[in-house]
């Protein structure tokens, strides 16, 4: 529907880059709060890494390999230019005119605790000859669940309902049904939330998308607090890391956003700093 | 060209049953001569695992997880039915009748020593309305090469020369090319040969085919003894750690097999037994 105006680009880039302030400092604050069976480790801090895109643009990866998250990416770019011919047809707006601009920041991490889930959270602004919000944020915990899920749910669904009755129960669908791996028939975790295309109107959509990176900052690290310094067996870690290649599994044979990415000649050190550090495929059980 | 009857169905089933006890018996013989870091383990023995096919036929997988090789799988399948209307289309043969058979041996193996290639193998025969070979091997080196490269291609090279000149140069180069991650323009490993759609006629096309599982099973094992008994440092097992991801990556992203088969439904843990039993993705060097 609308075009966003270069000052609403600006505006949306700004905040991208100042959440991901926010997430990186809340995080080292976890690292440095840790008490748990790795705390003889140095608290961890986030390095940065910049990269240019041939063709327009570029990005900066935050990078932290800490005692309590052993790998955590938070990743902002803001990258412009012309889709391929192939691609445009696939993309809103860009079949006639093949140009684009796209701002976002995408976290993913990865703990040491089997008790700590793994996370994903993106958002993003996207402009061809429209333009529109999207993102989420979903939950992968690995040996346990207690209570996280019911925690994660219902934070997003309480952001969601400040804007549109309709966006919890849709956006939480779409979410159940992008993270699934068809070829084992399992979900990637326990869901959350999911949406694209959203483009009612500048303002609101953006307070929404602004309200989603909040939310995730506060409902993670909440998550996080609960279990970090627990201890955990061999055998839990072992779990860990064989849910993790179902983690992997996902994004390299369904994720679209990782294949669109790769196909597209994006940073591939940026889109692969979803993987996680350590995971394990044993041979089948008997 | 040529369809095959069913007598030679049963001796193609029959080569790769016997090939595979082949290979089994080789790989344990290697376990038992293994003398390097590992020794105070005791020499790994394949177990089995049988599976059937919803729609027709089934398989054996052939699991060691040993002292040498950490995780190895040799699998055997013979499965028939009907493709779906849109595989059909892409089937040689198949596109007015969608009924295949298809029987064949597939070996990864993953090593606990980081001097040692991965290495994977595979043959296999088909028949739609149409009937022909397919099958290759080829080599990972990890952290170093050696000599490894040039004997692994002069066995194939002195194989495929007995049967056509052509052969090793045309089979060469198109392993090159199914081998490679395009998403990071490098090669999987130092390639070896592929082939498929080999239909002059059954009996020189089967000869050619035993003699390539055959030279696979001389020239493999006479590369492993060439290394497996030398110590290794973190290091080099962390170097091998990242290399098996990318030998994920191409699995997972790029191998036609890998896909097909988790999108006709085959049986996911036989397929996915290529994975290697670890794997690291570290965060990216500054």
């Amino acid at each position: 529907m609308y075009l966003s105006t270069s000052d609403q680009k600006k505006e949306a880039t700004e905040w991208f880059i100042s959440l991901r302030d926010q997430i990186c400092s809340a995080f080292e604050k976890l690292e440095e709060d840790y008490n748990g069976p790795n705390k003889s480790m140095a608290p961890g801090k986030f390095a940065r890494k910049h990269w240019d895109r041939d063709g327009g643009g570029g990005g900066v990866m935050s990078i932290m390999e800490g005692r309590l998250f052993e790998k955590v990416g938070v990743n902002v770019s803001t990258v412009m230019g012309t889709f391929s011919q192939e691609f445009s047809k696939e993309i809103t707006g860009a079949q006639d005119d093949p140009r684009f601009w796209a701002s976002g920041i995408s976290v993913v991490a990865h703990m040491w605790s089997p008790h700590v889930p793994a996370v994903h959270m993106n958002t993003r602004h996207i402009t061809t000859t429209k333009s529109w919000f999207g993102g989420g944020s979903d939950l992968t915990p690995m040996v346990r669940n207690d209570d996280d899920k019911e925690i994660f749910h219902s934070a997003f669904e309480a952001t969601c309902n400040r804007y549109d009755l309709t966006y919890y129960p849709r956006f939480k669908k779409w979410c159940d049904e992008y993270f699934y791996l068809a070829h084992r028939n399992e979900p990637r975790g326990i869901g959350g939330i999911f949406y694209d295309q959203l483009d009612d109107n500048f303002e609101s959509d953006f307070l929404f998308t602004k309200d989603i990176g909040s939310t995730f900052n506060t409902v993670f690290p909440k998550i996080v607090q609960r279990h970090m310094d627990d201890t955990w067996t061999e055998k839990q870690r072992e779990m860990q890391l064989i849910k993790r290649g179902r983690y992997v599994e996902f994004n390299l044979l369904h994720d679209r956003g990782t294949l669109f990415g790769l196909k597209t000649g994006g940073n591939v050190e940026a889109i692969l700093m979803s993987l996680p550090p350590q995971v394990a495929w044993p041979a089948p059980s008997l």
